[in-house]
């Protein structure tokens, strides 16, 4: 057990990418559960798209971090001393720790994990709120019908992934976007997408027309800009797209347009809907079985990209930005107790 | 009746605004009718924003208007000879015969009208299409609930005042944008808007924040442009936005960038929504139904906006774009039979 409690604190805004000079690393006195607390040891912290948008000065859907605060994010602990009755030393939960080693929190905001023979990082995947998201986003969204094509951006990524096989479970023509050919080989080799394109390679746009003879009947949109643009130029009558992300905007340092094939909404009869996972809390239950039960079967594959040390959180996070990460995306913060 | 069948023929793609030299002005003789068939001579021909995007050379829900051929329009006509059962002379119908004075139909292509105490125009505007466009594109797409915030654009156009209207009838606070202080007046001394804004004369933005304080819930969008993006600046978490018409765009003369707010669809799980009146033909008994009921109460008015003669229709749509015309404009084509 380390004997401090070490965080990174955000103090400036990035400018585009994140760089390690918008954190102060601070080693604080690890704190004392109150009455009703619970003490959490940080073993996996989640990094996800919208921690991004956390740093900017605006609020979303979720407040801007305070200049000064530990930078926020979502991760899965252990107990290691409680004074509440529900949990217990030893147990795991999920929780909004945040980067840094120890938080407290009252009992009621605390998730707990079920000790199950499958790795802890599937419940800040899987069968946590990524999990969730690619499926509400793409089942309660757009509604996808048999022998409809769907296409996905940054496929590779932990939702886009998921998304992708819940498409073919649904029995839709799935085609990924993902930014290397490894990544390309990978989802249509171990995940069953029948095509894939590599942006930073091949032109989108026409790639998606000759993938896509019979145009494009859903998107799962978690890039916007370029591709967004490119996918509105071939959508079919009564087209869906669910914006789960805009992560090509995220680092943008000045407003960009939106797509110049909006017109085709209208034309189209189209649909564009944006959702918050958060929103969606009431179908963990439910979702959370389904997947499950895919996973079991092995029609769902999930893999995790795991960074060392929660020194090298500030860098990590701009891999979701810049292609190079592949599945799930966490800092291993200390190791798994046995 | 004429002697001939007066023609306008589309004999260029227009480029920006619409021009006489658009058309070719012809003088053919009047078809006569085979067994089957019913030959209608055109009342007032209805024209609409629809019919601009019609001229380009993309085609989009509709084909395009093939060059040379007699541009495509909605009208009302009277049955002058038929050849087919259920249509006697004398008697009204609604059909697509286009900038010209006659043409010929296969009896099931018409609609009939009935002979009400009311003026016949009502049929091309709020029991027709346009009646349809507002009724569902505002109650079917976006379930507006009381107490709600909508905007509505080209709120003095023939569809945009209906919306406005029911958007009354079910108890939301509505919000006009319109092109002069006289249509302004008329929303709220007439039909009973809360609240105007000119957006010739006024910051469309600005006035937004002070006349909507609870943000921005609905969205009927007849416009597209900076007024949507002024709009999406402002839109509260779940808002509906229901694309009926982007006419700042259909004379454009090359691709204009889409919404600078596009992201707010993410960050408030907004929904934008296309539609095309085509595809809700099914709902038009009950539509009329209701639409008929507010319009007997005094709860729905309506005002058509009337060109004399067929010459000058190329130019008098034009109107639709510029912000000149105040309701549903229609060209006189002939007087009405006594």
């Amino acid at each position: 057990m380390a004997e401090v409690n070490r965080q990174w604190r955000l103090i400036s805004r990035p400018v585009g990418a994140v760089k390690k000079s918008d954190f102060e690393w601070r080693e604080e006195p690890i704190p004392v559960p109150n009455e009703g607390e619970v003490l959490v040891k940080q073993i996996y912290l989640s990094l996800d798209p919208a921690n991004r948008i956390w740093m900017n000065e605006q609020d979303s859907y979720m407040p801007a971090v305070v200049l000064g605060d530990v930078m926020r994010g979502m991760s899965l602990g252990v107990v290691v001393e409680s004074k509440h009755p529900s949990f217990s030393k030893g147990s795991f939960v999920q929780a909004m720790i945040g980067w840094q080693d120890y938080a407290l929190f009252p009992g009621k905001v605390l998730t707990p994990i079920p000790k199950l023979p499958i790795p802890l990082t599937t419940y800040l995947g899987l069968l946590g709120h990524i999990g969730l998201t690619a499926y509400v986003g793409l089942l309660d969204i757009t509604h996808p019908k048999e022998g409809e094509t769907l296409v996905v951006s940054a496929a590779a990524g932990a939702v886009g992934s998921i998304v992708g096989q819940i498409g073919k479970i649904k029995g839709c023509y799935v085609v990924g976007i993902a930014g290397s050919d490894e990544k390309c080989e990978w989802l249509k080799k171990e995940l069953g997408f029948d095509a894939t394109i590599n942006y930073k390679t091949e032109n989108v746009a026409e790639r998606l027309k000759a993938l896509c003879p019979k145009g494009i009947d859903i998107y799962f949109d978690n890039v916007g800009g370029e591709i967004l643009d490119a996918v509105l130029g071939q959508i079919n009558k009564k087209a869906r797209i669910s914006v789960c992300g805009l992560i090509s905007g995220y680092n943008a340092e000045k407003p960009k347009p939106g797509p110049y094939y909006f017109p085709n909404i209208l034309v189209k009869s189209a649909k564009i809907e944006g959702f918050i996972v958060t929103d969606y809390v009431h179908r963990a239950q439910e979702v959370m079985n389904d997947l499950g039960q895919w996973f079991m079967a092995g029609k769902l594959k999930f893999k995790v990209d795991v960074v060392d040390g929660l020194e090298n959180a500030p860098l990590a996070i701009n891999k979701l930005f810049d292609g190079s990460n592949q599945g799930k995306l966490v800092v291993k913060v200390s190791e798994e107790p046995s």
